[in-house]
């Protein structure tokens, strides 16, 4: 009998949990969790902030079966030699050791708050848990002037919910344009202009030099410019949570993710990580990368959970496939941004297309607007990048396939695609997209 | 300078002039088409006659730039060793001979009207052309009962646009359920149902034995029994128009498509063929089949087009991926169904699950069913139904990618995708599918 501890139930900790309990039935799972809640849906807090989906439904009750979890009880230390973990339960501070025969670690990820003056402020906020999420809510509600600091997912995401619930709002991008890790420079300026319609203000290569007030925030500094604030987002991005792993002695990668092997183990053979606190690959650069999201959590608890009681389950890497909106505007990526791919040394073509997604004679035709990117030696696509109303994620999907098999961008020219006149155009907007580029090669 | 001659002005036609203009701009194209129309969208009749869509809409007066397109005009003849196509004038009688170094036949389909007692009585329909569609417009607005006989796309489309007009209905089908060459039975049965919800009246297995009436129909006889109906739309098929290429000496296939080879050409190297007259293989069966879609007519256009100039361009076959509707459920499909599998000898599993297309907790979280049908000892994807309200042709296009590509089940599950609340589920359903039908494998 596997004796399996998790530390950390999200996304990665659990579906460990479910999958190392599917491979192996007799195996004793033990999840060791900080939080009273069993399960959260971080990625609906911004909606949540923006009042379209009720924070309380955020949070889930859904448990892994015959898995032991302890909740409110935190990871302290681990021995790697004597393969065991020190747990100390939050309420009553009891402290106990838990012995281990396979150790998954899916510690996730922490804010990063980047050191700034006047950062510890009040009315200076992150955004990870529910609580973060419930004081930005309630801080909202006094809150007249928002300021959001970094145009990621997150920042983008939640400047528009923060305006959505009547706040003056400021988004403060460092580089040249939002969402800079997946998109290029012309597609993330219709974004901008779909926040600007909104009235959220937006700011791009400029820093935050420094937050203004007593003891409460009363201004931030952007560019030397003074703005009013008494509500700041902090939304520079994720760290992974490795202190534990650190402490022990587990090896970290450049990237200040635990290390592992395509089998999610790390430098002890006994233990795996999964999830937002492990160093990946990114499939298309071959480079280190961090990938703080959900869907890959999944796929990284699964093969850690197998692989925690014997399997032989690989995790390759990933293609960083990512959607985000704003109001009615759907904005998703898969694979290199064109700065990301030149970084990398590959030389390639890019093109954008725009197009409706439906015939225009139809009622809700729309524009959709698709950029590839191509590797031009070998054809390969190496990006893309959607926004419209609809369809975008399902499309970006096939995009990322495309993507992760080193497929070339004529074997997306040459798709077979369904066809009806009230949903789709007679040719499928990403073979028109595929064709563009085609042309370029 | 290459003269071609293209006989038919729908989407392969059309698609074929353009792309043997895009291919060598010197070539002197010319187009034949009976219609006094440029351009029709004949996958939009079933909802002009819903009225979800104007007629007028559907006509289009695109023309290839630089193709001298002779409308009213029709083909009478080919003379292949002299290599002329004979053609009249519609209007004015007057006949001509054209010359050609290549020819392309992309003459289209014709309604099949079985040969039924009363077939031909007024108030029976087909629905091919725009004018068909105008003559069950004016009927209908008259009529109060309508019998749809044929449960293919067109007989659904039609039956439930005929219910929304609101006349009683009644679609019959001969084989055991609707939809048959592209879902299982159990997926069938959710379209039955969705249609019986309207007040559709479908009758599966059943046999149009006898359309009675004097001049004009009064009742249909089905299975013995007979139900009184004043509009009839007989949605039986799309045979092949090959009358031309037939009488010329062409060679047609098994299926009565005209024969080619991958590169389109017919057994005459001057001449070739696209769209719905051509017999092209099924990928997934290996299997002669005829595939009356227009996106496969945009296909074999653009390759007849490139190759009637010299180019050598290849079209390999179908995966026959389709999309229909009724009210808000969309229904579509790619590869074979479980029937078509076994016929052609393969040994298959299948499974289908039921999921939701957001998280439960937000507002509009719909059921999605997809269905997969996978070949056993290759593990290869052949089949894939979705049925759902949005999301479905894409997913679907998606799935036809897998099958064509000839991929393993596995390569489907192990899909990178992206996520977000308001949009999608945690996971996606297709992975989810897939990892059904893996457990049974």
């Amino acid at each position: 009998m596997t004796r399996v501890v998790i530390i950390g139930h999200e996304s990665a900790g659990f579906t460990a949990a479910c999958s190392a309990k599917a491979a192996d039935r007799r195996a004793e799972v033990t999840v060791i969790e900080r939080r009273k809640h069993p399960l959260y849906h971080p990625c609906g807090m911004p909606f949540a902030i923006g009042e379209e989906i009720d924070l309380k439904n955020l949070i889930e009750n859904t448990r892994a079966p015959n898995v032991n979890l302890r909740l409110g009880t935190e990871a302290k230390s681990i021995d790697l030699t004597a393969r065991i973990v020190e747990v100390t339960e939050l309420k009553s501070g009891k402290t106990e050791t838990i012995s281990y025969d396979s150790l998954i670690l899916a510690t996730g990820g922490c804010p990063s708050r980047p050191p700034i003056p006047g950062v510890d402020l009040g009315g200076v906020h992150v955004l990870r848990t529910i609580e973060d999420a419930e004081a930005i809510i309630e801080a909202a509600k006094k809150a007249k002037r928002a300021v959001v600091v970094g145009g990621g997912t997150i920042g983008v995401e939640t400047s528009a919910a923060l305006k959505r619930r009547g706040l003056e709002t400021l988004l403060v991008e460092l580089m040249p344009h939002v969402l800079p890790t997946i998109l290029d420079q012309d597609m993330a300026e219709l974004v901008v202009e779909r926040l600007q319609k909104e009235e959220v203000h937006v700011l791009c290569s400029q820093q935050l030099g420094e937050i203004k007030g007593k003891e409460k925030v009363k201004s931030v500094v952007v560019g030397g410019e003074e703005h009013p604030a008494d509500l700041v987002v902090m939304a520079t991005g994720v760290k992974p949570e490795v202190k534990l792993a650190e402490e022990a002695g587990l090896t970290l990668g450049v990237t200040g993710g635990i290390k592992v092997d395509q089998y999610l183990r790390t430098n002890d053979p006994y233990v795996f990580a999964a999830g937002d606190c492990v160093e990946t690959k990114n499939l298309i650069t071959g480079k280190p990368s961090l990938s703080p999201l959900a869907p890959i959590a999944i796929k990284m608890g699964r093969t850690a959970g197998e692989n925690a009681v014997g399997g032989k389950s690989t995790f390759e890497g990933i293609s960083n496939t990512v959607v985000t909106s704003v109001h009615e505007l759907v904005i998703a990526s898969a694979g290199v941004t064109t700065e990301k791919a030149e970084e990398a040394g590959m030389e390639v073509v890019s093109s954008r297309i725009r197009t409706l997604n439906k015939p225009s004679y139809l009622p809700g035709a729309k524009p959709i607007y698709i950029k590839l990117i191509v590797e031009i030696k070998e054809r390969r696509l190496v990006g893309g990048q959607i926004i419209s109303t609809n369809g975008v994620a399902e499309r970006v999907n096939l995009l990322s396939f495309v993507i992760q098999k080193g497929m070339r961008v004529e074997e997306l020219a040459d798709m077979e695609y369904c066809y009806m006149p009230a949903l789709s155009n007679t040719i499928e907007p990403l073979t028109i997209a595929a064709e563009a580029v085609l042309r370029k090669l």
